[in-house]
C-alpha cells in the first residue's frame, strides 16, 4: 500500500507568473504554436493554458539546433527570463533548452496558427479538434465560460439554487414535432426540449432555481441560428408580482454578466475585439405593436400575424438600436396559440400571454414568461387544448398541492455568445455543433 | 414602448436578514410548511428558499382566525420581529397578518412535513415534486449543489477550463452494449456514455479542462447503485508526469470540496448529520493485491480475477478504514482487458493499465487513468482490438497532430453524494432518477 498525498510538486511556472521570475531560468510547458524565423534568431510561440507565450530562440543562448523544434510538439522549455524594457511584458524569454514530450505524427492539413483559421465553416468544424487550437477560436469558448460563470455568480447572489434535471423524459414540455425519440427498455422516451416541467416543480421546493444544461430540438431547419443540441440557461422564480419581474431579473443578469466579463476576460475581449453592450435598461414593445411598427417603418407586408420572421427580428432590432441605442429589446404579449399550455394568459385578453422574448442584435435569444400556478386554471387550459391530462399527472402534482405565482426564462447560450461576438452563424460559438447534417466530431 | 429597468423593488425580507429587523414589522414570504397548534397559540413554520422559519400565531397579535392558514399555501406574512433572549435566533416572529397568494387544491397524500418522509422509496420517488419539499429531502440537493460548487472552485483555481460537449454522439467512448441508441434524421446516433473523446480533444486546446454534465448508460441492472442517467464530473489534464498526478489532484479536490461544504453548508450538514471525511492522504493498493488481500482476510474465494464484486469493494473499504482510518481508497493497475482502448498500458507489464478507481465507503465513485497520447501507439492498440479505425478518424485527429501526455477521471456525482450522506441507495441523491423501471416524473 502506498499513500497518495494531496499535493503536486510544481516545477514549471505558469505564463502569468513569468514576470515574477525576471533574471532567473524557469521551466514552462506548452505546445509549440508557431515558429517565426527571423534573420539571426526565431520567435517561438508557446501555447499554454490561456496565453500564447513568446519565446526567443537565439544561437547565443539556445543549446540545440532550431530544426529540433516542430509546430504542435508538446515541450518543456528551459528559458532565461531576461529583463527587457522595450518589451510589453517587461522581459524577453530566451530559450536555453527544450525537452520534447511528444511530437505530432503529421502536420495539420489546415493552417491553425495564423490570426484566424482561413477556411470554410465545414472544414473549420470537420477539423474541430485541431482548429480549436487557434488562438481566436479557443478564446471564443473562454468567453462562453465567462458568460456562464457571470450568470451563475449573479443567480447565486440572488439566492437561486442550481439544479440538475433529467434529459431523458416521458413527455415533451414544448409540444410540436421537433422532439427526439429514444428507445428506453422497450418504451418510448424523449430527449428534453427544455427543463420546463422540472424547474417549475423545483420552484415549489427552493423558490428560485436555475439550470445550465443541454436541451434537444429535432429541428430540420438547416439555418445559421438552429442547433439540434444546445445549452439552455434556465431560471425560474417564485413569488413574482408580475411577469415584468422576470424581465427585470434578466436585465440585471445581463448587466452583471457583461461586468463580469470585463473584469475577468480582458485578454479575450481584446483579442476578439468584443463590443460589450452597456445594459442600463432594455426597451420593451408589445408583439402586435412591433409587427405594425416594422410593417410601417420598413414597408413590409405582414404575412404571419402570430410570429416574427427572422427578417422582422432584424429590422426591429435595427429600429430600436437607432432610436434608443439599445442592443437588446424585449417583445411582450405573444399570442396564446403560439405559446405552450403552461403559459399564463393576460386576464384582460385571453388571446395574449404574459410572456416575452428577448432579441439581441437581430436574434431571439430568450423566451420567458409567467406560468399558470393554479391547478384548476391549468386543467381548464389543457382541456381547451384537448390534451391528455393523465399523461401529465406528475407535472400537475405541484399545482394540485400548492404552487406560488412564478415564471422564468430560457436563454440559448450559443446564440447569446455568437451575437455578443457578432458572428454570422451560431455554430461559431458551439464547441462541437449538432445539426441535421453534422454528428461528427 | 416601455423600459425594463435592471432592478427589483424589494419589500419582503429574507430569512437570514430577520435578525437585522428586531423591533420592526416585516414582510416575509414562503409556503406554510407546518402548523403546530399549542394550547393558546400556534407555531407556523414557513418554508423559504433555504430556511424553515418559525412564526408564532397568537390571538393577541394575529389579526385573523388561525383556520385561514393552510399547509402548502403560499403566503406573504406580515410579522413583528420581537426581541426574545430565550429564543435561539434572538427573536420571536409574531404574525400580524397574512396575504394568501395561492392555496393547494388538495392535501398531499404523503406526509411531507415531518422530520423525514416516512414512506417507501417507490412512493418517495413517485411523488418527488412534493416529497422534495421536505426539509431533509431538499437539504440533500443543497449539499449536492455545494459539492459541485466546491469542485468547480477548486478546478478553476487550478486553471482548468470548463467546457460543454455534445451528448448526442456518433460512437460510444466506453464500449460495451450499455449505450442508448437514437434516431437522428435517418441515421443512428447514441447518447454519450462519457465526455471522454471530447475532453481529451480539449486538452489539446486548453491543457486542463473539466465538464459537469449528464452521461447515459443503458444498464439493465436494477440495483441500489446504478442509474441510467447520471451526472459525471469529468476532468482531464495535460503534461502529467505519471498517472499518480491525477490521483493527487483528486485528493486535493476532495479535501477542498469538504472544506468548501464545511464553510458554506453548515445548516444542511447539521440537519443531515453529515460526517465529513478528513482527507489528508489516500491509501492506494494495486488491484491484484487488493483481490488477494480480501480473499485472505475475509476467506473469500476469488471468482472474477478481472474485476471487483460489489461485496469485495465493501470489504476492501472496511479493511482500509480499520487499518488507516481512511474513508477512501485508490485501487490501481486494473487489467488491460477490462479497460477501454484509450487506456495507457504499463510499459513493464502490458496486461496492466496506468489506471485507477476510487472507492468511497464501499462504493466505486471514480474511474481514471492516463490515456495514450501517441498516434502510433493508439492505432496499434486499436488494431490489436480489431477496432474499425476509420470510424474514429475525428477522435484520432488529435493524436495525429500532436497531444501532450495526459489523463483524467470521471466521478459519479450522485454516488459521491449518496455515500457522503451514508445512504443505502444512489436514488436518494438523484433529483429525478432514471432507471430501467422509472421514467416518471
Amino acid at each position: 500500500m502506498i499513500k497518495i498525498e494531496g499535493k503536486l510538486e510544481k516545477v514549471v511556472v505558469e505564463a502569468d507568473e513569468l514576470k515574477n521570475h525576471i533574471g532567473n531560468i524557469v521551466q514552462i510547458h506548452g505546445s509549440i504554436y508557431k515558429i517565426r524565423k527571423m534573420s539571426d534568431f526565431a520567435f517561438v510561440l508557446l501555447r499554454t493554458k490561456r496565453e500564447i507565450v513568446q519565446c526567443i530562440y537565439t544561437k547565443e543562448i539556445s543549446e540545440f539546433p532550431l530544426e529540433e523544434l516542430e509546430e504542435e510538439s508538446c515541450v518543456i522549455v528551459s528559458a532565461y527570463v531576461q529583463e527587457e524594457s522595450r518589451s510589453k511584458t517587461g522581459y524577453d524569454l530566451k530559450i536555453k533548452n527544450i525537452n520534447v514530450l511528444s511530437a505530432p505524427e503529421a502536420s495539420s492539413p489546415i493552417v491553425i496558427n495564423n490570426k484566424f483559421v482561413d477556411t470554410s465553416i465545414e472544414k473549420l468544424l470537420d477539423f474541430r479538434p485541431i482548429t480549436l487550437r487557434n488562438e481566436k477560436e479557443r478564446a471564443i469558448f473562454k468567453i462562453q465560460e465567462g458568460i456562464v460563470d457571470g450568470i451563475r455568480e449573479f443567480l447565486k447572489k440572488e439566492r437561486f439554487t442550481e439544479i440538475r434535471t433529467p434529459k431523458i423524459v416521458y413527455a415533451g414540455a414544448e409540444g410540436g414535432a421537433n422532439i427526439f425519440r429514444l428507445e428506453y427498455f422497450g418504451r418510448n422516451a424523449y430527449l428534453a426540449q427544455s427543463p420546463q416541467f422540472y424547474k417549475q416543480m423545483m420552484v415549489g421546493v427552493y423558490e428560485r432555481v436555475f439550470e445550465i444544461a443541454p436541451v434537444y430540438r429535432a429541428e430540420k431547419h438547416d439555418t445559421s441560428r438552429h442547433l439540434n443540441e444546445y445549452t439552455s440557461v434556465d431560471f425560474e422564480m417564485g413569488y413574482i408580482n408580475s411577469f415584468e419581474e422576470i424581465m427585470q431579473t434578466e436585465t440585471m443578469m445581463l448587466r452583471y454578466t457583461f461586468q463580469y466579463l470585463e473584469k475577468n476576460y480582458e485578454p479575450e475581449i481584446k483579442l476578439l475585439k468584443i463590443n460589450l453592450p452597456f445594459v442600463h435598461e432594455i426597451p420593451a414593445v408589445k408583439f402586435t405593436e412591433a409587427k405594425e411598427l416594422i410593417a410601417k417603418e420598413y414597408h413590409k407586408e405582414i404575412t404571419d400575424f402570430d410570429d416574427f420572421e427572422p427578417e422582422e427580428e432584424k429590422l426591429l432590432c435595427r429600429w430600436i438600436k437607432e432610436r434608443t441605442g439599445s442592443d437588446f429589446v424585449f417583445v411582450t404579449g405573444y399570442p396564446s396559440k403560439k405559446r405552450p399550455f403552461y403559459a399564463m394568459e393576460n386576464k384582460e385578453n385571453r388571446e395574449e400571454t404574459l410572456s416575452f422574448d428577448l432579441l439581441f442584435r437581430g436574434l431571439e435569444i430568450t423566451t420567458g414568461g409567467q406560468r399558470i400556478h393554479s391547478y384548476r386554471e391549468q386543467i381548464e387550459k389543457m382541456k381547451r387544448r384537448d390534451m391528455d391530462i393523465e399523461q401529465f399527472e406528475s407535472y400537475l402534482m405541484m399545482h394540485k398541492y400548492g404552487m406560488p405565482p412564478h415564471g422564468g426564462l430560457g436563454l440559448g447560450l450559443e446564440r447569446f455568445t455568437s451575437k455578443l461576438l457578432e458572428q454570422e452563424n451560431v455554430r461559431f460559438s458551439t464547441l462541437f455543433p449538432r445539426d441535421i447534417n453534422r454528428l461528427v466530431p
